[in-house]
């Protein structure tokens, strides 16, 4: 069944292969009127790409997008945004190893159950290389939010069981480190570890954490449609990712209702507010207009060097050692797509709240008039 | 937005307020030629009836489920089947206060931000009561996966803090305890714990777990509709639950490559198999074969009887204490629910697959024709 | 798979079966904030309920409607609005010549082969007691879509091949007819050919037209959502509507560009005009500022006195002469049906375009806010 | 919002403008295992290229389609097919004039309303370019259905009013004609109407039939899903159709039920058979084993070199005489658009239809373990 959209309203469809012609993405419900070229979308593809320092994998590849509809003299009309990143050259690689070895923790297995056979090319569609249509979709999504005055940012709380110091974290300080992690100490040691690891033929795994703030309270929707059941799927539907939790998320179990419960209180400006954010920001499935918090734990890189016992299609037990170098960690390079992820969601729960009531209907249906 | 359906194929839409007439849902596209009827569906809402232990609220409800639709001689039809469970005893209390205070933890604010205004009685929409649809139509999704040879089991796996051995897990000790916690002398322990925490005029949260057997490899679709995306939405999108994990979940982040990765292996029926489970039966959104193992975390119960800081909707800072006896610990009770959400997830994924290979579809039309 | 909801915003469910415990409906995604009651839901049903005249089937049914849900304080409240019309004397008729025939004309092979058995009491699913949910749903929608200056209006334009004079059309008219014929002479005419065929065991069918005015230019997504798309869709969905057409419809084949086409001019209120209307309001599947105006054609009554020839479930040929009394023609009872489909329609693409523009939805939230 | 996607099992998603760079469309959903090359896509293109005959526009455009992901070693993955039709030559054409003005029977106006702005190159979103996606992803679905035994055909049953013979239909007879035309005649005497209306700067309209024959009964949801709904609104949102009719159509408003209705009877190899087909292949939504027969009418070409009044951007009352050669018929070329359409929608109601009966399912999974 057709599994590679995303979104009702604002609507992300994905396509390729890690080794086919290329890695595209149709963004389908976009707003007409929004400023956009290629820069902005490089930008966030940038922030994926491999090769950005030492702890991703050392492959050139420059991942160039180009968008092919939907913008005309610089903005956006309205009509589906096809954007494409082509693989610039052909990888004729020699592919009869990995053709017939179910890797562990790889989708090799589960597809060949699924489809009977499949483009086993670097991975094929269950490659890393498909979060490239989400980055470029997330961009859009980024960039309309920020026009409505909301900020989604991601970046890494934890490496090798190194966590961030919360104090530290700023925009500034996540682009400082090459793993996306603004405590820039806690940084330096990851980095370290994973040098470590790296040495061991091992791989390392961490935790995301992301932010959506400016949200008016009131986007998602009572039961089914829930914001944080939503940023669930769209999180978790990263490869890789296997677990997400929203504000205090699994602490809550060790905790008791009087502690985690958010007391609210009116500032000295007449706002609602909260004296804590165990929530957050999300109660009952809709925003309370404090901050969103999520966090995804991405499991370590599949890929390692190390001698590993696994099976062939021809039913055979074998020992398998990956060849070529791999990101001995994904969370650096997965942080922009939790972000894309995120800005997606966020956008379209945001256009299905704008008919909640009736009130608000007429007032905009007069604007039109 | 309309946000009270789950499921494409399988599709499950719930109705109805806490204190209204009743709560019902309709399920959509279930295959014609399932034996059900009311017995069926009624030994699942049972579970999550209040009243069945002191754990949870003593309100006495009988939860009576009636059939509407789509069955005709003791089968399904294949139409829709809405089911209902009526409210007996109206529930004339008087609402003068709870009508006008934001409790802290409940969606009071959110809703009223969203709609402008709200049915609080009982918690209106946003009451836990709307889950009788999920588990209604859980009770069905469950009885078909049972005809296609896949098992759902839900239990509660930790409890303030205390958590079970995984050696005592069986459908029978899950049945004995009354808080569905299969290490029995986890459960006399977390029991105390409750008592204690009800004297203090507080509650409890705790990790729900659940498994499904015997889903055959090659179910959920790469991408967005992943099996694991799936999952984490219909979880996430029960009240309360802040996170979920499948497998080794947040653990992960902890891990290397090396540990983390499950080998697989052919046994000696041929079959193939993998030495750990880490991924929890899910690779690359896929079912591998191996039992699917999730986690979800319930907060604890947000109506407490001790005072807490809020505000009313005249925007005046008050103090609220919660009137009447609330479940100390959701756990019990949601243990159902997340079994509920699980099945449909699994069944509806079950259905997409079957376009999976063209292969299959030919056999599937020669056996029509 | 599931078929029995439509919309995607305003999103409507309907269940149940001729003979079953009743018909029901819900309705998701409605504005919280519409004054509503059963009385106003009632006054939609009576015009489909049976024995309004001797034109329709005598038996008597008084299809009085409940509202289950979505509703306080007689508003709504933005969560789902469960609406039933249940049957309240049973229907213990004798089905055994019914349960085995299929009936030309009729959906009791095609269910039988879809399903491999049916409900055959009344017709079960396929019977036109299934539009009660799609009225009472209608019903919402044609008061939302007042409540933004838009009105919908269907009536009888042809029966027996008796066609009204366009200039008789006006809401006090169609309620003078006992066949929603706003020329009352046409009317008059077409009841006498009723009489007729009735007394001839057979029965008519006829055209129904239905249009929206005060819709805003705008409404309707170019390629898939077009908004004659998705009238087509939701009036073709009607049992017995066997084809639609828009503006000049099927008279456009043999017309030329010259006199199809719609010029357009500035009024002298400096408004925008359109000489004719041809493209009945829609140009490029997007509203244009002008009447709407669809026209669906009824078969005729399937089920006649007169002796058939059919199969039965054996497989043998036989006769068939379908006792009780029918409706000699649908038409009539049809028109409310159809104003409620296109209601639903129009008011569901118009909550789908509140995003098509940043300028607009930036004002939007300038108003949450 | 969202709706450049069709389907919910087999879906396509199309992007692209009339002077872009290119039109493309994602399908999403096809089975794994067909094979698959451009060779075969591009034969349906061709039907639909300009250039094909004095009858349509001479601009020369190749429309030569790419595959670029979806397939592997010749056969497709399961994974999304993404094509595109690359614009070879810049077409830097002077749009000044059409820039401003609203061509009477375009959606110039209504794109401009509805977005703000447009791209107006070529009609941009709007341009029947569009069809490209649709008719690229029809060939999938025409290979795919031939495959489970299902043929879909489509001709021009009239232009001008002339109309074919039935008998004369065959799949050659469509290929000789210019028109895809099959009765020659009639073709020949359609061919000269349109000389003197091209030379009258006028143009004109037509009816397109399309069948599905090897169609087994039981395909189609009943209620909302109805197969003859969703071919309805796949047929009516290509441009220019303006009405659409199944079986007898518009015809049944004059027959009676006596002669409307299809007799069922067994045939001497015992197969279930009817003595007509007025219903066109569907009863109650659902498909009856026999032929699916649906007309869809098209609007005659709103371009047209005769002066015509109209209104221009700045809202002046203007006159316009629309520059180039364009298609005096539009309706050879949409043929295969309308056969592609059907297509896609009978095979996404087939693929639904897979889960209508437990014990089908029951033999299906037995295949898969």
């Amino acid at each position: 069944m057709a599994g590679s959209s995303f979104g009702k309203i604002f609507c992300v469809t994905t396509w390729g292969e890690s080794h086919g012609s290329g890695i595209g993405v149709v963004v389908d419900g976009c707003p007409a009127g929004l400023l956009l070229d290629e820069k902005k979308i490089q930008k966030y593809l940038d922030r994926r790409k491999p090769g950005q320092s030492i702890y991703s994998t050392p492959r050139k590849e420059d991942d160039i997008v180009e968008i092919q509809s939907g913008v005309f003299e610089g903005m956006t009309t309205g009509t589906p945004i096809s954007m494409a990143v082509y693989n610039k050259t052909q990888r004729s690689k020699d592919y009869s190893e990995i053709a017939r070895v179910y890797r562990p923790g790889h989708a090799d297995y589960t597809f060949d159950k699924k489809y009977g056979f499949r483009d086993y090319r670097g991975g094929g569609r269950s490659s890393g290389r498909e979060t490239i249509g989400r980055v470029a979709a997330g961009a859009i999504a980024c960039e309309l939010l920020k026009e409505l005055g909301i900020e989604v940012c991601a970046y890494t709380k934890s490496i090798c069981g190194i966590t961030i110091d919360e104090e530290m974290i700023s925009k500034e300080n996540i682009m400082k480190s090459p793993l996306y992690m603004p405590d820039l100490e806690a940084s330096s040691k990851a980095e370290h570890k994973l040098l470590q690891m790296m040495k061991e033929k091992n791989s390392a795994g961490g935790i995301i954490e992301c932010t959506v703030s400016g949200l008016p309270a009131g986007i998602g929707e009572p039961v089914f449609e829930k914001l944080d059941a939503n940023l669930a799927k769209a999180v978790m539907s990263i490869g890789s990712v296997k677990g997400i939790e929203i504000g205090s998320g699994f602490e809550a179990a060790f905790s008791s209702g009087f502690n985690n419960n958010d007391g609210f209180y009116i500032d000295e400006n007449s706002k609602v507010r909260k004296y804590t954010n165990n929530a957050g920001g999300i109660l009952g499935g809709i925003s309370d207009g404090s901050e969103i918090i999520i966090r995804a734990v991405v499991k370590p890189t599949p890929s390692i060097a190390s001698s590993q016992k696994t099976i062939n299609r021809d039913g055979e037990n074998i020992d398998v050692e990956i060849k070529g170098r791999h990101d001995p960690v994904i969370v650096p390079r997965a942080v922009v797509v939790v972000e894309a992820m995120t800005a997606i969601t966020v956008l379209d729960m945001l256009m299905m709240s704008m008919t909640s009531r009736l009130d608000l209907m007429k007032k905009f249906f007069n604007l039109v008039r």
